[in-house]
């Protein structure tokens, strides 16, 4: 069952350029609320960020021979998306792994599974997202697959979606439905570029978004507080 | 069962300034052991802090319309305490409401839920604790209440308490014990201040603190390591 | 059945130095992937390290008194090593203990427990690695033992042990294998340096670590993605 | 701080009686989804269930001293609340402390900590709900309070008040509300009694609860699934 | 995004029918290991087991009005699955629930969520498995989708799909690969039970399993304990 | 650095016997409270229970090649204590090797990591403590060790020593301590036994354990509950 696909279709480079602009948090509202990795995800170092074509790795548990297959599957833009088929804490990655990637223009990395060498990564500015950090070691024993449909941190990432990455966690994006979200994105900004300087200027929300009416039709009562002796 | 109430009275602004001087960990032991909140919330930054009197809001989960509707009963020196009334680790915060409660002089948020926006409010500087980071959003559907009495994390907040946070957690004072609060956590610290001097000077805590007796009595046995060979 | 040990044989100083070059993933791998403590023992600060002689600590849960025992038996390169009996979170040590161990020449601390004050901690770089950050404060009322075998984070301490935590957990050496386990760092090191090199320079690896053949031998198939539309 | 309150009032017996015939989930719904216990508070056996007036016990962590104290607080028909001030899994409560609160009429524990001997519990058909089984012994140092306001499981528990509890969980009721649950109570009953017949001769819900035009108005929309090849 | 798919084909009944022979651990390995949901699904009650033709719902957190829609595009034989778009423990699913979907031959319910009531489903024998039991109730104000594909537990389901749950969990087979899978169950099983009665005679698995060379080969060493005084 | 030893001394059968009348918590408490493993670790099914003699076994992650090693080693009234060298919850033991070490009459397992077939292994009453249920299958591939000491959730276990093991969870006795500890168990059972009865009688434990004049001076106070309009 184990296989690498190789020459998969990616989501193309001036898509990932123009997601630059965007936050995790608005890319997953223009797209509906989808997407969004499970919140155990978390950069190994703050300000972490990346926009990048999955490139997806099936691993085994404590395993991470499939790893240094998937560095030949990539190319400059990529990012490295890896779930065990069972829950795995364990090192999968680190430094030298780091240095390979970067090597051949990978942005980052998203795991379902631990890493270690987090200092020396940090200190590279290899952005990594994972479920844990840990110094234990892995094994090259058994096959996995590479650029297979993969679920990751409850999402099912294809081969050549798009991933963003930031301080608020990662989320996907269908390859073919990239371009419609990225409009939706820049729409979603605009609004929103109009109601932050409002509110800076001490409007509130209430009025911003006309909620007034609404709460009152659900019931909303204001009762002042009780007095005080 | 939705009510929001208004005109509540805090804990006076001088009082405010006073604990400024103060972390968690003083104030706590100042007040006997109560109050704190469960170490399940962390800061979003390193460093952040906060003094500030509480407007409680019990929200639903996964929907964050009620937070809106606490914007308006805030006021300078307030800080939001937000607790879903089912666990949600939603994103319920960003970057838009922060610019907004900023606005009103709002000092920071309490949530025993998720956030967003995470890089821009620590940008910001505007201080977060929370029991997770999510993009998830949340809906406006359902009603929740205003300076109602509220249990967050574990401790029971009335509107207008005292609230302070910082890397080592949050704390709660109820708003009419706050003054001698204040006087036990100016007390404690000037005897720490003095503790701290002559252990830095090398002196044992053991000696400081005048325990050996109470140790010997409890049976405690001093016995040198076997020799080896 | 509370003890304190005292005189124990430390790993010598010269060892203690000569770890000072390699992190925790290095050193676990140099002695067969064993000694690692759990992952939830985590630093309080980015970039904390150290390396250092156990003065292992038994404590009841939510009671520190045996830590300012424990102080008396430290001296320059030791590092604190604190168990609970039974679980606990509760802040068995702040700033004032972390005065104490540095007029001492203590280097740091691995508690399976929770610290508080680590604002002031991370100030003054007192390295710290624990399962919570906690303002509980902890009582003064049941013995505990002071140099006794410590099952610490599902591993197995004795006093004098070697202890070297960074970014990526914390690792113990036993004291009479410290020399052979700093040879086969310095051996690993070397190797790793030319890897290192070779992937920076591109090479995969596949090639590097010459796996191709293992790999094609346990089955491993590639096939070209499917045409689309 | 210590105190142990006596002759605290209760939620009169016969309300209590009438109590029986509700379950958590019911009467959770009739007080306005209120008022339940966080959902690791579990039964120790399947099919425990009670009704009870609380006494409710502030105990240090690790210490079950306070047990002993409110013992003696009871009377017939009463139910021990119990949480710790700092999180402990410790086993607080076992075999001889039931048959000491059995001998008394009190019809059960709730605590937010650890249990023990919990065959023995099951056999004797003592009903308990905790966070924790732990074998952990517990010690009697520290004081702690009786019959104080407490906060367990992230509820507010006042002395008297009726405590509800089956195998989905724990519900409080605040006493001089009682009566009004009570009513609350039998009329969703009833109504479900009601619903319960047409939904079991097999009409939907969708036309028992009329949600169809509501479910339109939202934007439902219904499409048959592709033709297959 | 609301969709409610109508009319999707299932796996046949006499797949469902062949399927009752084999647990999930069988199904799991005859299907090379993919498919298992996470082991944080656990059934309500012991001994619980289901196979069914998979109905999946997408639903709000805390928002159980989606179900009231799926129920309607059940048939006998079905299966629902069910999976919140951000994480929730409430209370979805009841008693009423399960008469509605019992009078239409439904087998039973997976539920990334809560359940309550389950005192009466385990009377009922509805088998259920869920990641929580809690009493918290939830709204009707939002949409989700029936029959789209859906990631529950960290697996992908499609609609029509097979699912087999017992008390070792939960596991998912493609509708088309259903009869294949079967097979290999069927084959497994036999090999099993050829294996089972020469364990049972004694032989050991080193023997049956043919192991010792191959562990030699690994470099397995046999060696005395040694002698005591 | 895998090793199986064998030959390894036991405790005598004649102390497994006698053990068979006390149940963990007793244990735990005549061993002075050590020895307990962490309560994630629980029985299969309710009213489990045993007593062993210890085969130790270290297994790497989601690999179970060395359970079928360990078989040979073990003898009746054997247990087999195992646990991996990193994290998993694979389902590492099922009916097949049930049936293998039941043939060899050894009395149950104890494993920090996952089993299956629980319902078959619950039907046999081959009793099994686990940190996780879960269908996931294992590898062959790696070798690990047989009776060598051991952390098994974070207890040092030496083959040999004596496990007891129930519903409250499990504890280890080390070997040459197994007689003085029955001694100790016995004694205990003996005093509560009396302490039973009075209690049962309606005496209270402030009185049988003679606690009042201890709690006056640690300065507990009683005061009347305040009066109600």
């Amino acid at each position: 069952m184990s296989v690498v696909v190789t020459g998969t279709p990616r989501v193309p480079p001036e898509i990932l350029r123009a997601f630059a602009a965007f936050g995790v948090a608005t890319v997953h509202e223009a797209q509906g609320r989808t997407g969004l990795f499970g919140s155990h995800m978390r950069p190994i170092y703050p300000g972490a960020r990346l926009v990048g074509a999955a490139v997806t790795v099936s691993v085994p548990p404590a395993d991470n021979w499939m790893l240094h297959v998937a560095v030949e599957q990539c190319q400059a833009g990529d990012v490295l998306v890896v779930a065990p088929t069972s829950p795995s804490d364990a090192g999968y990655f680190g430094e030298l792994l780091a240095t390979s990637l970067r090597s051949r223009g990978v942005v980052g990395l998203i795991i379902e599974a631990g890493v270690r060498d987090v200092a020396a990564l940090s200190e590279m500015k290899f952005p990594v997202w994972s479920k844990a950090i840990s110094a234990q070691g892995t094994v090259k024993e058994t096959l996995g697959s590479v650029n297979v449909p993969l679920v990751c941190a409850g999402q099912l990432v294809l081969p050549g979606d798009l991933v963003v990455a930031d301080d608020d966690g990662v989320v996907v994006v269908p390859r073919r439905s990239a371009g419609a979200v990225l409009a939706a994105s820049e729409a979603r900004e605009r609004k929103e570029e109009a109601i932050r300087a409002r509110l800076k200027a001490g409007e509130l929300g209430l009025d911003v978004y006309a909620m007034r009416e609404a709460l009152a039709k659900k019931g909303l009562k204001y009762q002042p507080a009780a007095a005080e002796d």
